[in-house]
C-alpha cells in the first residue's frame, strides 16, 4: 500500500523500452512466481518481471500443463504487480484455449496490473517445453487469430508471440515464417525458444530476422553463453525464467531435511533470513507509519 | 492427482495422535506457505503441516495483519492439502472476525482438506506477534464463543486455542486461566506462545498446566532449547513455524542479486535445483503414465 | 451454517437413487446458478440441483462458451452446495480440456460439496448446444479416457456422460454406440441431449438403450411433452436446466425498466419479494440464535 | 469483450456528475448483484450501478453480515463492471476491518473497474441495517481515518461516507456532526440512511446540511415518497438498492414452486425469458462475429 517516492518512480516506466526491450544492450527480466519473489526481484534491482507459467504452477503445487486455471494465474499476477509495483510480462502459455479465452485472459491480467503478455504457438493444454516430445504446433493462421484478438481487446498491453517451432523439431525456416506471420498479426516482439545447450539456434534466428521486431530469449539451457553474444546478436530482452523458483526449492529442501533430521532449527538459524528481513521486505514500516496517520492516538 | 501407494498411506493418519500430538515425545510440524513448500515438507519426512499465517501472507506479498482475505488463505490451504496429501493444521489467526466469521472460515478450510485449525485470543485485524506492543487480548468469554462456534460447526476438525497472554504482557496466571477457559470451551489442544529467547515461560506453563490437554509450542525465538527440554516438559507438538519461508527468502535474495550483478546465471546454476528436480517433486511421471492410460495411443 | 433438523435430513440422501435416479418414475432436478437460486430450489421441494453451465456463465456475465474459468465455476458450486445443503450434479461442460483438466475439475468440485458431475463429448472450448451448427464431437476413445480419468480420481462422485451426437447431427446409431462406449468406461448414467421440439429422439433412444444405465434428459425444447411419456420410456432423471435463471431474467428486466421509467419503486413494490422474505430464505434467524449462543450477553 | 459504439460511449462517463451526482435533479443508480443483473440494469437505461452488499451476499448464499470475504465481493464487482461497462459504486460495508483493510479493499475494487466506494460508520462485522437493534456506531475519528486512508490510496475513486447515525438511534445533530467530520476527511458525498417509512429524516437532514457535499439516499423503506420531494430537497443521488434482487427472488420462487407442483415446465414457459433473450443480453452476436474475424475460415 506504500506510496513512497522510490516506489512511485517505477510508474514512469511507461514505455516498453524502459523496462522490457533494450536497444543498445539487452534488458534483463526476472522470473517471479508470487508476491514475495516479485518484491525480491525488485529489491535486487530488476526493472521488470516475468510471471512464469512454470513458476506459478509449481508454487501452487500444480504441474506446468495448464493444471492451474487461468483465473488462478491472474490472481497471482495481481499479487506480483501490486506487491512489487514493477511492470510484469505474463507468461500466458497458449492463451488457455481459443482466441476468445486468450482475449478474456488478457483483459483480466491487464486489469490486475500486468503490462505485457506472451503466448506461444501450441495447443491447450500445453506441456512444459523442456519435457518430452509431445509438442504440437498450432496452425499459424489460427494462432495469428489468437494474437489479433488479444491486440484488439487490449491495445495497451505489450504482446509477445513465442514460437515453439524449434522445440517442436521444425526447421529454422518454419520458425522465421511463423515469426513473420505473427509480426503481421500485430505483436510487439518475438520470443524464440530453444532447448539446445548452446545459443546457436538463437543467434542464427536473430541474424536472419534482422530486428524486424524486438527479439526475446530465455537462456535456461544455454546459460553458459556470455551476454556479449546476445548483445552482438541484437537481442532486446533476456528472461531469467525460473531461477528464483529453483533457488527457493534448493534452499527449502536443504533446510527442511536438516530440521527433520536434527529435530531442531538451531543448526540452520544462521543460514536463513530473519523475521526482521521479511518485515523489511514487506515494508512493515509503512504500516506503522500509517497507523500513526490513520488511527486515533 | 497421484494415487500411488506411498501417497495413499497418509490417508491412514486419521487420528490427531498420528500426525499432530506426540505422547512419548513431541511431534514436529513443518511450516508451509504454498503447494510447493507443502510438497517439500512431505518429502523431507514430516507427517503434518502448519499453514502459517505469516508464511501465506508473505508469499502472497501481504503483511501479516490480515491483509489477505480469509478466502484467499483458504485457497492456499487447499493447494497445500491437495499437493502434499498431508494433514494440515491451519493458522486461523483470530478467526477473521467474530464467532460467525470464524466458523465460516473453519468450514471453508475443512472442505478444502484441512484437518485442524488454530485461532488466537486477539482481535481482528491482528498484527504479527513478533512486532511491536499493540497486542490486545480478546475478552475470554467472547473468544470462548468463537471456539465453541467452530467446534459446533466442524466437530471433526482438530481445534487449537492459542493464547497470546504472554505476548501481550499478561501474567502466567492469566495465560493459565485462559487456557482452562478454552479447555472448557471444548478445544483439543493449547498453543502457548512466547517471544522470549529462552524456553522458561513455556516450561513453566507446561508444568502448571499438567497436561490437561496437549500443549503446542512455536520455538521461533527460543530456538536454541534442545528438544529433550520439550520432551521432559511433556510438550505434545513443536511447530517449526516459518523456516521454509525464511530459507527461500535468503536463497532468492542471494541468487537474484548475483544474477543482477553478473548479468548471467552461469555463476549460480550449480547452486540451485534443476528443472528435473522440480519435475520429480511435482510427480510429472504420474502425468506421463496417466497420458498412457487415458489418451488414445 | 445452520444445522436445524430439516437441513440435517438431507444428509441422508446418500445414494444416487435418493436424489438423482428415479426407478418407478423420473426424479426431477432443478437448475441453480448461485447460492440464492440453490436455496430457492430447495425451498420449492427439489431434492437435487443441476449446477447449470449456462446458468453459472450467465449470472457471472459470461457467455456459455467456457468464458468462465473452471475454478470460478467450482467456487459457484461450493456456494450452491453449502447454502442449500442439497446434492448437486455439476454441468462440467467438456471437462475444461483433456483428461487431466477433467479430473482436476472433478476433484475440485468434489471437495466443494458436489455429488455428481456430467461431461459432454465435445471439445474445449464448447459452445452452448442451442446455438449454431459448430458442434464437433470428440473422438469416442479420447472422451472415454476423460471419463475413466474422472472415475479413477473421484470414485465416489456420480459420473454422467452426456452425448451431443444428436445435437451435432449424427445418427441415432452413433448416439447409442457412444452411450455404450461410455458405459464401458464406467459412467453411472447417460444424458441424451436433443434440441428437437418433441421428445421423439429421446423416446427412440430410450427404447433402444433398454436401461443399461439410467437415462437423464433435459426437456428444454420439447417442454410440452407430458411427464407420463418419460415415465413410460423409463427415463430416470429430468433436469429443468435453465428455468430459474430465465424466470429471474424476465422479472429483473421488467422491474428495472419500470423503475427507470417511473423514477420510483412504488409501482413495483407490491410485486417483488420483501426484505423479510430474503432474511427468511437465508435463515437470519439462525444468526440471531447463534449470537445468543456464542456472544457474551 | 464487445467494443461496439454504444458500449464505448459509456467510457465518456468520466465525471461523477455524469453518472452519480445529479445537479438539477437526482440521478438514479440501480442495484446489481452479479454480472447478469448489471447487464440488465444497463439495458434498462441506468447510467450507474450500486454493487449492493445485501445483493451480493444474498446471491452468493451468504447473509449480509460480512459472511462473504472482501475478495469474493471484489470478484463480483469485477464481473459487474466488465459485463456491463457501467460505472459502479461499491457498497463497501464498513471497509472490512480497520483503515488498512479498507484501503486494500478499495485498491482491489479500483483495479477491478469500480468507480466509487461507499463505507459506513459501523464496526466489522456489520449487520444489515434493516435487522434488529445491534447497530453500534464507530468512533468518528477512527472512521475518519478509514476514509482518509482510502482517499490517499485511491484518489481517483469516488468516496462516499454513509452515516448510520439515524439507524443506530442517534440524534439528527449526531448525524450532521458526523457528516461534517467525514467531509473534513475528504469524502466526495454523504449517504444518509434511514429506515423510517417516510422521508422526514432525510429531508430534515438535507435542509440542515445545505449541500456542503452531494447527498445520496436509499429509499427502501420510504419508497412512496415522490421524486419531486427529493428534487426539492436537493438530493444528488437516489439508489434503488435491492429491487432487482427482490424481483428475481419472487420470480424464482414462483416458477420453482410451480414446476415442482406441475412436474412440468409447460405452464411457466410463456412467462419467463427465452434462451434467445439471454443470448441477446450477453451479446452472443459479438462472439459469432469474432469467430468470423479471428478463426481461420
Amino acid at each position: 500500500m506504500t506510496a513512497s517516492p522510490q516506489n512511485a518512480a517505477y510508474h514512469h516506466l511507461q514505455e516498453p523500452s524502459e523496462w522490457l526491450f533494450g536497444t543498445v544492450e539487452p534488458r534483463f527480466v526476472m522470473e517471479a512466481h508470487d508476491g514475495l519473489s516479485a518484491i525480491i526481484a525488485r529489491k535486487a534491482g530488476f526493472l521488470g518481471l516475468w510471471a512464469s507459467g512454470l513458476g506459478i504452477s509449481t508454487s501452487l503445487g500444480y504441474r506446468d500443463s495448464n493444471e492451474a486455471s487461468w483465473s488462478s494465474v491472474a490472481d497471482v499476477v495481481e499479487r506480483m504487480a501490486e506487491a512489487s509495483r514493477l511492470p510484469v510480462l505474463v507468461d500466458g502459455d497458449t492463451g488457455f484455449g481459443n482466441f476468445n479465452n486468450a482475449r478474456i485472459f488478457a483483459r483480466s491480467i491487464a486489469r490486475r496490473g500486468a503490462r505485457g503478455v506472451c503466448i506461444e504457438d501450441k495447443q491447450f493444454p500445453k506441456l512444459n517445453s523442456f519435457i518430452g516430445d509431445r509438442h504440437y504446433l498450432a496452425d499459424t493462421k489460427e494462432f495469428s487469430g489468437r494474437l489479433r484478438a488479444i491486440k484488439d481487446a487490449c491495445p495497451d498491453l505489450v504482446l509477445i508471440a513465442r514460437t515453439e517451432a524449434l522445440i517442436a523439431g521444425a526447421s529454422m525456416e518454419e520458425a522465421l515464417d511463423r515469426a513473420h506471420a505473427y509480426a503481421e498479426a500485430g505483436v510487439d516482439g518475438i520470443l524464440i525458444h530453444s532447448r539446445r545447450s548452446d545459443a546457436g539456434e538463437i543467434v542464427d534466428f536473430a541474424s536472419r530476422w534482422k530486428n524486424r521486431l524486438p527479439v526475446i530469449i530465455v537462456p535456461t539451457r544455454y546459460h553458459t553463453t556470455p551476454v556479449c553474444t546476445y548483445q552482438e546478436a541484437g537481442i532486446a530482452t533476456v528472461i531469467w525464467a525460473n531461477h528464483s523458483l529453483r533457488a527457493s526449492v534448493r534452499a527449502m529442501r536443504q533446510v527442511s531435511s536438516r530440521i527433520f533430521r536434527d529435530r531442531s532449527v538451531s543448526g540452520i538459524e544462521g543460514g536463513i533470513s530473519t523475521l526482521e528481513d521479511i518485515f523489511e521486505l514487506l515494508d512493515y514500516g509503512e504500516l506503522g507509519e500509517a497507523e500513526q496517520r490513520y488511527l486515533p492516538q
